[in-house]
């Protein structure tokens, strides 16, 4: 059974929007190796488990509902990148002076698609960067618990190695902050998924992690890690969870002395930042709403507070 | 931010695995209209939510926030009916006698999936009863808030419709005790949408519920809603809702006496049922540790416990 | 602009119910090769088409109108195959003596596709015999009017082909019926490219038909072809054609007696066949009007009568 | 049984070629709310009707028919928005000097489909604007009469939605002039299924049309419902149809006077506009006859209309 | 540039035609896991290949040119499975007594594809188990040394477990022929990116192979590893390669004596076995020449033996 | 069984990055009528090839083959062109001065995939020019053989048409040495697969080549057919071939005295051209080894060096 706070698991910083910056993101998002295919991936993979090693479905199962809150970040990150993009000026539609807000969509400065326009209502869509709708078969779940955790580490180093090249991409800092975010978090979980496998005998010496290089160049990134949150792995549970037993210890990340440090299961979730609501989009009929419509939904939770 | 409990939303009753059964249910799992998809439909809404309607935001997001637990019970129930199935007796695999426990793979008895046993481990996976693999393009948000709760009332009438199907297509009764479970939850899933378009001044008269029909034929789907689950809608929040401002008072399922009654949000969340680990399958090398590891990743978790 | 009569431009014959029939129909519905794809092909290329030869244009189009009645014919077809099937007596759905009518979609006697129970309500669907759905990949449009001459004769001999390999699979007549039918008018649309292309120079000499074969061992398919109908091509315009002005004179097909012959433009359109209404499927929930509903409807359409 | 006459429903408004609006309108053509998909699923949901309610059969089927005269109508739009686009100025191909004329399909002005030149010769696609290929998938045929028109109601209010957002992103006037007929035509058709489901019992008060707002803000709009063209349905049937019965008084769309007044099946057919032939394009070798090929086939014209 | 010698890279044994056999050996041809996969994925990645380490280039795409073999191999085998089956008797096609060659397309005894029949002529598909077509989105090539091979390691993992699933599944002894000769393959390419990813630093322990059992259980398989199979790696270049440089020395699977030993590099290639033509199948219409036909091809091959 | 040179089939001209051509080129390589298409289907067909016509399975094959080595030509085109592109300086990653080397990625200049440094590393993909993944749905193969001939022989203009429209998109040096020699190489294959159809039976007459004009406007393809390129048509053999009795005599493309010739089998391979090594680009972290581990990389090379 899952639950919800409606809070972000990380803060989104605020600068103009950018839609081209918001289409890259969609890789993260719905991309082959993005935040909804390694929800999905750990999800299938813990409610699938076979066997008695249950540190080992703790620890799947809790990396998994972290990314539903990933996803709920890139998400809503992409969201504030394409809103209003590029340069709202709140102009009435169809008034035929000075262009239309939605002309922004069929021009050709910076990659974009033009669905986050037609379709999503300058909101995010399950789709990589190129257009491709998720698709269940990205999904790998072949009940051999050495193969999983192989595959999940492998999963984890692309989905870094595709967040270190877009933050080369973009200097946004909306973009950067959530993608410094995940390349933190992605880093302790190819740490997670390759501690497991320490566990199972493998010894990494200098591999990890992959991409293997000095991330700290990052500011954003450099910030976090200073904080140790690439080697660190809450476990999202309200009943507890066994996956500190093999959670625990020297991080398998020993390239340099920046990327080692010991792997730890905090006590306490992240509190979390708060989420804004999205403003109306009157040129994409989002809400839409008549007037005579929202007044008498108005009317309907005004009622409803007397009562409350 | 999303948090888990290790227990299902319903349980699931025990009876003999079924294949032909377990594909079907992939429908309700994997399919256009089965629950990964109001799921996944339900968090972009409120991901992209605009305005200031924040009951309604609420609204969405809350059911939202219960399929994800519709989608952990679905696929453990899948993982049950296909698990061993038909009859597994522990013979060793490649023996040569009296046939190997996949062969069962093969056979034409019952609509079943290859994949269930040659990539899935006998396992669920993210496809539908006909094998398509679930895609980002079925997730439809307009961003438009009466087509959306259209959209999402068409949904959940097409999501009981499928299982009112299911229901008449089995007589397993693992599968029908989540089946009833379901028709019951699309019920109320109905009538939250259908009420929230109510306040936005539809009155539906007697078109409610769909399929519109005495559900208490089925004795599972009757012991269900005897308990009002059917005009219940719990938030699944940990910081409160305000989804309760506008589900209340009569349902729109008006049909019958039966069908009627009162729309509630519960204070409290269902207890949940116990979840039991899958057994082993040899046959399927999962999760396929040799004893050498085995006993090395035991060591790992036993110095923990003293640790610990 | 299109008009419809609502009409069959074939005859279909009774037999049982056949779902495994009715699902390898599909191919010749919602197949690569399919009648919806050669539909779909000759309205873009006439849609799309370039350059002064208004016969040319003519003869595309009017062929494309021929396969939306195709459609319309292949899919009445289907529905009536699985419709009921294969011995439905009329319970009470969910009445648990003797089975439920809808078990027949998870047994395994025959190979059919559980979509058609689950998803369609028994009736036909836009997909293949193995499930995938139809997609606009299939269609071949290069602009290059050889090209495109060619690709289409290639198209219909691989719809000729797939349809005999059809007729060897299945002995229910209804399904021979449209089969056998839809033979001939392949065949018939062979000539009509061919001798298209017979106009820009190619001989073809003996490769014609294909498959190369008396075609006359099927008995149904004799039937047609002493009619002559493989050798006529009606236009579906109402407002005249220069199709006729290509298509004339000896039969490209010259492999055998039978097969030559003088192609023809007919001056009327065939006569047609009635079309009965589907009926009503409890289990299906189709159309599942409930009886208040039913009646208020019925009192509409009463209404409307005395006014009219 | 269909027919064909070779007009277009609408007139197109000439102007100047434009890529980026011709791939815009893609989305109205084989997008997921588009047109082909209107057209198959109303196809789909005749061919399997079921029961006696044969005034709903008629009005599915009647507005099924008109969709593939609107497939016919955006088809020939995008053909001429693409066509020779932007500044075709009729140079030799491969000549070196000043630029080629298909240098235009690499070039980054305006977002749009590389496949209009490559593949498609400068014509339409059954794609969408991100260039998904349509799919079989989109088509929605549930067999029960309340949920098909409820889907249906809420892809026309889609269509209607996505075609006022393309309005806004595009001022080309062969564009627009298909874009407020399409705008004009999803509003009649939201109406006559919105109709349909009051005559089961819904009312509707003021939530419709969707979206909801004064549509007459757009002049190309303002014309078309001055003449009353959102409130009337014609039936394309050459043998008369009983869609009349449900069909007839109040519109269901009452925000405003203006969009309110009284639904109509009128008696004629709409006349119809010319369609031009489309010119050659050498530089896409369409239709690309060689001098000698051109002569070959102009002589069997001629020696027809001799005989003829 | 490549090259082709008409041999098969292992002998194909003969027995009884099996569809259902042959159908789940899709998966090892067209499956996500597949020889089609592989052989792309390490194409792919030898074309893209950056840096100076070209011994590890040698290797990847060594062992890519060896899967095109396997390729072959399996689809020969496919077709071997599906050829005539189960019990083709020659008769004539729609003679109707006794049976048509093609009812077994529609029969339900076994899980088959009916495209086996329809489509592909008794021949091999590029699709998997389940019917889903192969899909470039499968290859994987990040361009990251570590990172691809880590993917391809896992991949000849999850290509061999579902091989050992393959070979529980049938006792067909031409099925078992190729999944025992590919059981063994990949475990020697299991071991020769392990060895690679041994070089940059990585100890395996007991992790491997991947399952990790005692595979000669399966006596098809003992017979080929007690050659030596799973230890050796041809490089398939007829201008040699550096891949020896570090395919040599102990093997990383130490799980038990058996599956150790030492790697090579064999300086020649295997020698193949015999590949025989496939017999025509009339009622496919395969290759289907007519008998005029014939002796006209028969006449062009004999003259050029004449001349030659 | 196959066989590989280390070297191209065809030379590539130097020139400038182009990633708008290079995207373009992706539809010769991943598109519906490119090189992995003409590969898979003439492999397929040949595997899958029955009768005793060996001198025409010898020609699938042949062609087969030698696809092989243009999927290889075309992929390493593809990386040239992208590689660096479009103008790198090899600037530290993250710098934050002047710009990072992948905002390219993000703008808008020029038609192009941002999967191209997002996912693939500056490398060649298994997608089309509009980044649709190649489909295993792509591949033809009918088993009569008269249409495999007449589908291949449709194919091979289509990609000669496609890439002759490609010619014209770009100036580009380094694409056009490879569209050039492509659209020779497909000319030639139109050819074999048209001789192949004279020998049973059919007539060209002046129809081909398709497209059919003079394709010596381009001064690149000019060059190559004045070698009499388009003519020839080698085997790939190791063991020998029976093509030849096929492939001799008159040319089926007589349109003008240029186009006609003599096919013949050339005695001996083509030579090939040398490929160079691609090289690092540490913003894609490819190959991304950390000096530590290509130290010890570089380690094992040369002790084997020593060794050897």
């Amino acid at each position: 059974m899952f639950f919800h706070v409606q809070k972000l698991i990380n803060e989104i910083v605020p600068d103009e929007p950018d839609p081209a910056a918001a289409n890259a993101l969609q890789e993260g998002l719905g991309g082959q190796f993005g935040e909804m295919r390694t929800m999905m991936q750990y999800l299938f993979q813990s409610f699938n488990f076979r066997g008695k090693a249950k540190p080992y479905l703790d620890l799947i199962q809790g990396v998994g509902i972290e990314e539903i809150s990933h996803v709920e970040l890139i998400a809503t990150t992409i969201n504030r990148l394409v809103d209003g993009s590029p340069r709202y000026q709140g102009k009435a539609m169809g008034d035929g002076d000075g262009g239309t807000p939605l002309e922004i969509a069929l021009d050709g400065h910076g990659k974009s698609n033009i669905h986050h326009w037609l379709v999503a209502s300058q909101g995010a869509m399950p789709v990589d960067a190129a257009g491709n709708p998720w698709s269940g078969s990205y999904v790998y779940n072949s009940g051999n618990l050495s193969l999983d955790l192989l595959y999940n580490l492998m999963l984890e180093s692309t989905g870094r190695l595709q967040k270190c090249r877009l933050y080369e991409m973009t200097r946004n800092k909306t973009a950067r902050s959530t993608i410094s975010y995940l390349i933190v978090r992605d880093h302790a979980h190819e740490n997670v998924f390759a501690k497991a496998l320490e566990s199972l005998g493998v010894n990494w010496n200098k591999l990890l992690p992959i991409p293997n290089f000095d991330a700290t160049k990052f500011p954003e990134v450099k910030q976090l890690m200073d904080k140790g949150l690439h080697n660190q792995q809450y476990h999202w549970r309200l009943d507890g969870s066994e996956m500190a037993k093999i959670i625990k210890g020297q991080s398998p990340s020993t390239t340099s002395e920046h990327n080692g440090g010991t792997l730890q299961v905090p006590e306490n979730a992240p509190v979390g930042a708060p989420i804004s609501m999205g403003a109306e989009r009157p040129e994409e009929f989002a809400p839409g709403l008549s007037r005579d419509i929202e007044a008498m939904a108005e009317m309907v939770v005004q009622a409803s507070r007397k009562v409350n």
